[in-house]
């Protein structure tokens, strides 16, 4: 079975975000009443497995491997078949 | 009245996506059975508007103007109030 997911990697409150403020520092140039911006990255994955259960199991075990820094990062991950 | 928006900018279909494709790689060298991955980013954006209404038109031209390339990225927006 196909599985899309959808895994939202962001930084931890505290962490300073560069592109965040360049982004909230260009957009207050352009007039924007803008008070902050945070910039998060998003992994649609398509995947293999059995069940949602091993989907999901995999999809908390790429993050911790390979998609997420567990120092600075927080993920949120979201499952659904694919059609 | 403050607004939460979340702008994901993904790349239109067709465009080549060098750091899906490099995580793609990755995670089938880690075992994982994935057939695609497409990395996207979300702006999350605190802005200060009169309304729903307004803050949607900030967000589209913000867009238009900084956040998205229309000739590669598609873009979704999604607004809350902040509470």
């Amino acid at each position: 079975m196909k599985y899309q997911l959808k895994i939202e990697v962001s930084l931890k409150p505290g962490h300073s975000d560069p592109e965040g403020e360049t982004t909230a520092h260009l957009l207050k140039e352009l007039g924007y009443k803008v008070e902050k911006v945070n910039v998060s990255k998003i992994y649609s994955v398509v995947l293999d497995a059995e069940s949602e259960k091993e989907a999901e199991t995999k999809a908390e075990e790429m993050c911790r491997r390979l998609l997420a820094n567990p120092t600075k990062d927080n993920y949120a991950i979201v499952i659904e078949e694919e059609k």
